[in-house]
Order: C-alpha cells, then sequence, then structure tokens
C-alpha cells in the first residue's frame, strides 16, 4: 500500500511554499480517452494572484500535446516514498504505457480540470495553460492554478529535488528566520 | 571571516546540477557605476545549450533597471552560511544601500559580464540577458549562462530553499538512484 494524504483546499497565492524550494514534480494530463504522467524539474513560480506557473516541457513528450490540446493539466508533489515512480515515469512514454496502471498510481477527479490529480502524491495543484506565446521558442507553458490541494499534515513534504545524473537531494531541515525580516516582506 | 571557495571554469551546459534543486540565488549587477545585490527564487533552467534561465525580477526592484540597461548580471548561489546576508539583501533597495558594503561581501570582476560577482558564494554564473519578450507581460527574463565558475568541494552546497513567510528549507542528503534510470536518460 503506497501512501496516502488527507488534502484540503489550499488557497492558490500560496502554493510557492511548496513550489518555490524547487521539488521534482509529477505533471498528469489528459485528452479525450487518454491520461498520462510526466515528470517535470524545469518549471517557475511567475506570479501570487494569479497564481502562474512558468514550465519547460519538451515538445517530444507525450505529454506535451495531451497538455497543449486539453489547455490543462495538474502539477502533483511527490515525496521521496515514490522516488522509484518518480524515475520510472521518467523513464518510459505514455506513448505506449498507461503510466497509472503500470505505477499503481490511483487516478482522482480534479475539481476545475480534466486532468486528473496523482492521489498518492502530497499536494495537487489544478492548472489551465494561459499563455502559449513561448511555446514555439521554448517549449513554454504558462499556467495558472486554479485549485490546489494540500494536506494540513505534515506541514513540510520529504521532496526529491533533481540534481541531473541520476541524483536527488532530498529535502532537509527548515530555518526560521522571520524574525530578520521586515515585516512587509514576509 | 566569510567562507570563500577556491572555484573552477565549470561546463555551462551542465549548472543544472545546482540551479534544478531550486536553491535561493544572490542576483548581481552594475550600471555605469552602480552596483547592487538581489535575492531570487522565481527562476528555472530551460535549456541545456545554449545554456538558458527564466526568471520573474519585479519591475520595482533596483535592479531591474541595472539588468535590463546592462543585458547581464551574475546569478551567485550563497550557502546557508550566508543566511543572515540573503535575508538582509532582500529587506532593503540598493536605491539607497551599496549592499556589497552594507553585507561586506566581496565583489569579484566576471570573465564575459561586467556585473560583479560575489567571492563568497558558492558558485556563480555569469549571464547575458537574450530574450525581454516576456518582460513587460511578466517580468519575465531569459538569459544565457556564458561562463560558470564552481568550486570541486563540496560537491554538494548546503544551499537554502525558500518557502515564504520567513522560513527557509536547508538541502540535505543525497539520493543517488542512476540504476534506475535508462543510461540515454541520465
Amino acid at each position: 500500500m503506497k501512501r496516502t494524504y488527507s488534502k484540503k483546499d489550499f488557497p492558490v497565492d500560496q502554493i510557492r511554499r511548496f513550489l518555490e524550494p524547487g521539488p521534482i514534480v509529477l505533471v498528469s494530463s489528459a485528452w479525450k480517452d487518454e491520461q498520462n504522467i510526466m515528470t517535470m524539474g524545469w518549471y517557475t513560480v511567475m506570479e501570487f494572484t494569479p497564481s502562474l506557473i512558468g514550465c519547460m516541457i519538451t515538445a517530444s513528450n507525450h505529454s506535451f500535446e495531451l497538455i497543449k490540446k486539453s489547455k490543462a493539466c495538474v502539477i502533483n508533489i511527490p515525496t521521496v516514498d515514490l522516488a522509484k515512480e518518480v524515475v520510472g515515469i521518467g523513464n518510459c512514454s505514455g506513448e505506449t504505457i498507461n503510466k497509472f496502471e503500470q505505477f499503481q498510481l490511483t487516478a482522482q477527479s480534479a475539481g476545475k480540470v480534466k486532468a486528473p490529480m496523482i492521489k498518492e502524491c502530497y499536494a495537487n495543484f489544478e492548472c489551465k495553460v494561459v499563455d502559449t506565446r513561448m511555446l514555439h521558442a521554448y517549449n513554454f507553458f504558462i499556467l495558472e492554478v486554479v485549485k490546489a490541494h494540500v494536506p494540513s499534515t505534515p506541514k513540510y513534504p520529504k521532496t526529491m529535488h533533481y540534481r541531473g545524473n541520476g541524483i536527488f537531494m532530498v529535502s532537509g531541515h527548515q530555518l526560521n528566520l522571520r524574525k530578520h525580516f521586515k515585516p512587509q516582506n514576509l
């Protein structure tokens, strides 16, 4: 049995808490009767409100077409217990494999997009594609997070951060430096 | 005395090793007789060759104009021993303060850009602005890393990853999953 999390609605303007530290994420998508999952490490937060994420998805990736056609996807944050799934998903193509079945992950219905959420991930961010102007030059999608699902515990997930070459950094301890910040910068 | 690192030229197409895990970085810039430093957490790797980085720099930030006018900057990776400097730099404006002096950091000449490198940081990536098409809509610069300086030890720096609200995650241990990768995906 894989771990599951009890999630609640989370303010979309605060998702930087989980994405700015830079974890590898799983992106799930759907188009017609097809669903797929890919691993993604090249993305950034771009705005609080609307809640924007920019991300690079190689055009040769099977998910590229599903996301482009459906104009939606879900960004899922896996924790380190899903390490083998994260690597496995990045090592095969959705053209020939149903990755939900292959990796025994549960596709859960999202609230605002047709793309499925991955139940076993720590958090799920439902996204709509809002700008494709940089798609031709850089395969760069700009997404708006329209609904976020996050558990109240653990507060800080044990995430995986990719270094390339098969090496991941696992998230370490928290450092609270609030007292050094000006209140308006918090 | 702050720590310094003995750095060497590093292949620019491999800098994802340090940036993809998502550390907070210090961006140094120069225009005419002015130099500045800012903290940055919203950026992503976009390509190996050319070595591209996309980053969001708020237009109200003093560095925005320096980078826009000079078309260059240096991305510096601070380690956790520079935690107070990282927070302090984000809490004041270069309009009224010389941040190199204020935080006792050493401005070192770069090789290919006029922006200074921060000697006390683990790594320095010299960047040229190569695309400003997304500047108006999102304050999003696309940079090309033209020269990289990285020490051979430590191999994995102890970096800080911002969660917002004054909380940082410090990078943890490494997880080697090479044996689970297809060779062509490494």
